[in-house]
C-alpha cells in the first residue's frame, strides 16, 4: 500500500481495502507513517466519512494496537458502559454495584484523563487509602469472587488512538462521526468487554448538541460493536443542563451513595436504572429492560446495591464507614451562594459552563500533572422547571478559596430564569440497539 | 493565529482572515507550523476551495516567501509565459526571439525541473557551451542591451510553494485549483513579471484532462493575476496530442528553429504566434491580438526571429552555426521505426503516453541527479486526422541503446488508428482575460 494512494481513495470517495487500513494502524503507530500523511486521511474521512466495514476495521485494528485485556478469566458475560461525556454524570457508581448485586460482572479499568472534574478513578480516590493499583491476577480474582472490581488502567492500552487523537486534535479533524465513534470502541474492547451499554448525552454539557448527531454517533457505534461481535446498545441521555445536583468529586460521589439508599436526585437514579437495565439484559440476567429495571429498582430500594458497594469501598482499601457517613467525605473551606437576581422559572442550565466552573474552582485537571481537589465543585439548589424567587441562592460553590465573585457570576449566569416555565426535556431521547 | 483555528474555519468553509493566510505561509516556511497542519490545511482546501481574496493572498505570500527578482532594471514591460505543461511543447523557443524582435523584453529565469524531456534550460544546453549560469547584473544587461535572455533560476525563490508542493504531492492534495493556480502564479510573481500569459494544456497528455476543469483553472489564474496588479491572459490549448512531430531535447530546438525558418508544424506554428501576439499586446506593441498575429507571422517569415535566436545563442556561448544547420545538433545512435499494424485513420495519439516513452529513452530526468540524453526522443510521422497505411512507420525512436521493443510496443499502443476519421479537435479552445 502506499500511503498517499490510500488517502487518494478515501479523498475521492472510493471504498477503500480493509487491508490497507490495517496496514495504516499498524504502520503509523510504528512510526513508519508520517502525521502529515495521517492528518491528510482524517480530514479526508471528515469529509467522505466512512463506510460501515471501514470503521469497523479502524476499530479492529486500534483496539489490536496495543494490549488488550483478557478478562476470559471471569465468567460471565462483561458488559461495560460507557458515556460520552457530561456534566454531573455519577451513574457509575450507581449501576456498577447495582448490576454486580444481580451477578452481573463488573470489571472496569478507568484512565484519569482531563476534564473539568477527575475520571471514575479520582472521584473514588475521594475515599482516602481507595486503591485503584491492582495487579491483573488481583483484579480477576476480585472480580469472579464479589463481581465488581475498578482499577486505573495499567498497560499500553489503543497505541494507535491516543496517536491519531491527540493528531486530530490539533487538526481540526475531531468532530468526525466515524473517528470519533471508532476512538470510543477501541478503546472498550481493548479493555475486554463482551457488551456494551452507550450513554450517549445530548445538549449544551455534551459533545453532540443535537438528537441528529447523537442518533449518527449512536448507530455508528452499535454498528461497529455488532459488526466486531460485542452486542451493543445505545441510550441517548439529556445533557443541556447537569445531571443530578452536584458536580466535583466527593460531591458526586456522595450524591451517588444518596441513590444508592433509594434516595437522591430523580434524573440520576431514573438513567441510572435504565442504564443497569439495559446491562442486565445484555448479562443475561433478565428478559427485557422493563424486567431489568424492576430489579434495579428492588436493589436500589432493599439496600443490596449499597451493600455491594460498601463492601467493594472496604475491599479496595477505602474505610466503609464513609459509605455510611458521605458527608465525612470532607468538604471545601467555603461554601458561597449564587442568588437568583429575578424571579421565575428556571428554563436552562448551561452544562458545559457548570463544568468550565468546577473545573475553575480546582475539580479537574488541564494537563496530566495536575492535581485534583475532591472537595470543590458546585451545587445546584434548582434545576431547570423549578420556580425561584429573587435573592434564593439556586447554588451554591463549594470552594477552596474564598474569592470566586468571577466564579459566582459565571454560574449566576449559567442559569436562564424566564417568566413562563419552558417545555420540559425528556431525560432519555432515545434508545438503539 | 491557532494554526487548528485556521483549519477549522476552512474546514467549515468560512472566510478565512487574510492575516492568517501570511501568518500560515510565512510560519511554515519558518518551520513553526508542523506539516501535519499545513497537509490537513490543504486536504481542507481541496473540498472547501478558496474564496479569490484567499487564493490572491496565498499567492502573494508565497511569492513573497523567499527572494523574489527585481527586473525594474529592464525598461519595458516584462511579459512572461507559461506552460501548464505538456508533450513537445517548444512554444517557448519560438515566441522568445518573436516578441524580443518587436522590442518586447524577455527576461526569462527557468528551472530545470523533473519530467519526461528536459525543461527550457536543459534543451537549450543541447547547444555545446550553451551558458545559462548568468549572474544577475550580466543578465539585466543582456535583456536591456538585447531583449532577450534565458537563464538557469539562482536564488531561493518561493520556498514556500516548494516546501507545500512537496508536501501536497505526498499527501493527495496536488489536485486542487487554487493550490495549483497559487503554485504557478507565485513563482511567475517572483519572477518578476509584469504581465503573465498562460497557455493552458487540456487533453490525455496535460494536467487538465477536460475543457471545464482547464477554464477553472484559468479563470483561477487569471483573477489571482489580476488582483496582485499582474495583467493576465490565458490561452487554452490542445495538449490530447503531442504538440508538432518531434519529442525530445535537441529534437524540440530543431523543430523550433524549423518554425523560426517559416517552416515546420502547423501546430506548433500558430499556437507560438497566438501566444505571441498575446504577449505583444501586453507588451504595449500593437493594439489587439490580430495585429500581435500579423506582426508575428511577419516576424516569423521574413527571418527576423531567427536572427535574434541566432544572435542570443552566440551571445550566450552557444555555436550559431548550429542554428544554420540544426542536423549538426547530434542525434542518437539508433533510428527505430514504429510501424502501422493496420491501415485507417489516425484518431488518437496519447500524449502523456509518448511522454513517458521519451522519458524512458532517457530524455528527461526522474530525480534531479539524473543526466539528460539530449539527443534521444520521439519523431511522430503521423499526427491525428491523417492517414496511415498498414506497415508505414509512424513514428520512430530516437535511442542510444538498441533494444527497445518494449518502448516501440508501447508507442505504437499509443496510437489509435481506426476506419474512419475523427471530428478534428480545435488547437485553441478558448482565451480569458
Amino acid at each position: 500500500m502506499r500511503m498517499v494512494d490510500l488517502i487518494a481513495q478515501k479523498r475521492d470517495g472510493e471504498k477503500v481495502d480493509i487491508e490497507d487500513i490495517e496496514t495504516f494502524v499498524r504502520e503509523y503507530t510504528d512510526g513508519n507513517i508520517p502525521d502529515y500523511q495521517a492528518s491528510a486521511l482524517a480530514m479526508a474521512i471528515y469529509f467522505q466519512g466512512m463506510h460501515k466495514e471501514e470503521s469497523s476495521a479502524l476499530t479492529k485494528a486500534m483496539a489490536a494496537s496495543g494490549d488488550q485485556l483478557d478478562l476470559s478469566a471471569i465468567s460471565g458475560t462483561k458488559v461495560d458502559k460507557h458515556s460520552t461525556g457530561g456534566v454531573g454524570d455519577k451513574t457509575t457508581f450507581i449501576l456498577s454495584p447495582l448490576v454486580a448485586a444481580a451477578g452481573v460482572p463488573v470489571a472496569k479499568m478507568s484512565g484519569r484523563g482531563l476534564g473539568h472534574t477527575g475520571g471514575t478513578i479520582d472521584k473514588l480516590e475521594a475515599f482516602p487509602g481507595f486503591q485503584t493499583e491492582l495487579d491483573q491476577d488481583h483484579f480477576l480474582q476480585l472480580v469472579n469472587d464479589y463481581k465488581i472490581a475498578i482499577a486505573g488502567q495499567t498497560g499500553n492500552l489503543t497505541p494507535a488512538d491516543k496517536k491519531l487523537y491527540a493528531l486530530r486534535d490539533v487538526t481540526a479533524t475531531v468532530d468526525s462521526m466515524p473517528l470519533i465513534a471508532s476512538s470510543v470502541m477501541s478503546k472498550k474492547i481493548a479493555a475486554g468487554a463482551d457488551a456494551i451499554v452507550l450513554d450517549v448525552k445530548i445538549g449544551s454539557g455534551a459533545f453532540m448538541t443535537d438528537l441528529d448527531s447523537a442518533k449518527e454517533l449512536a448507530t455508528t457505534m452499535v454498528d461497529i460493536g455488532k459488526s466486531l461481535g460485542r452486542q451493543t446498545v445505545a441510550v441517548l441521555s439529556d445533557m443541556d443542563q447537569p445531571l443530578g445536583n452536584k458536580v466535583g468529586n466527593s460531591l458526586e460521589v456522595q450524591e451517588a451513595i444518596d441513590v444508592l439508599r433509594g434516595e437522591g436526585p430523580e434524573d440520576v437514579r431514573e438513567l441510572s436504572v435504565r442504564l443497569a437495565a439495559h446491562m442486565l439484559v445484555l448479562g443475561g440476567k433478565v428478559e427485557d429492560v422493563s424486567a431489568g429495571e424492576a430489579l434495579a429498582r428492588t436493589y436500589l430500594q432493599d439496600g443490596r446495591a449499597l451493600k455491594v458497594f460498601r463492601d467493594f469501598v472496604e475491599r479496595q482499601g477505602g474505610d466503609p464507614a464513609l459509605v455510611d457517613q458521605p458527608e465525612r467525605l470532607g468538604q471545601a473551606s467555603f461554601q458561597i451562594p449564587v442568588k437568583a437576581t429575578k424571579s421565575g422559572y428556571v428554563t436552562h442550565i448551561h452544562a458545559a459552563n457548570i463544568g468550565q466552573a468546577a473545573g475553575r474552582l480546582g475539580a479537574g485537571r488541564m494537563t496530566k500533572d495536575d492535581d485534583i481537589d475532591y472537595h470543590v465543585g458546585i451545587e445546584l439548589y434548582r434545576k431547570v422547571g423549578e420556580q425561584v424567587q429573587k435573592g434564593d441562592p439556586i447554588a451554591v460553590l463549594h470552594a477552596n478559596e474564598e474569592s470566586v465573585e468571577e466564579l459566582v457570576q459565571f454560574v449566576r449566569d449559567s442559569y436562564e430564569i424566564s417568566e413562563w416555565s419552558a417545555e420540559p426535556r425528556p431525560l432519555i431521547f432515545s434508545e438503539m440497539e
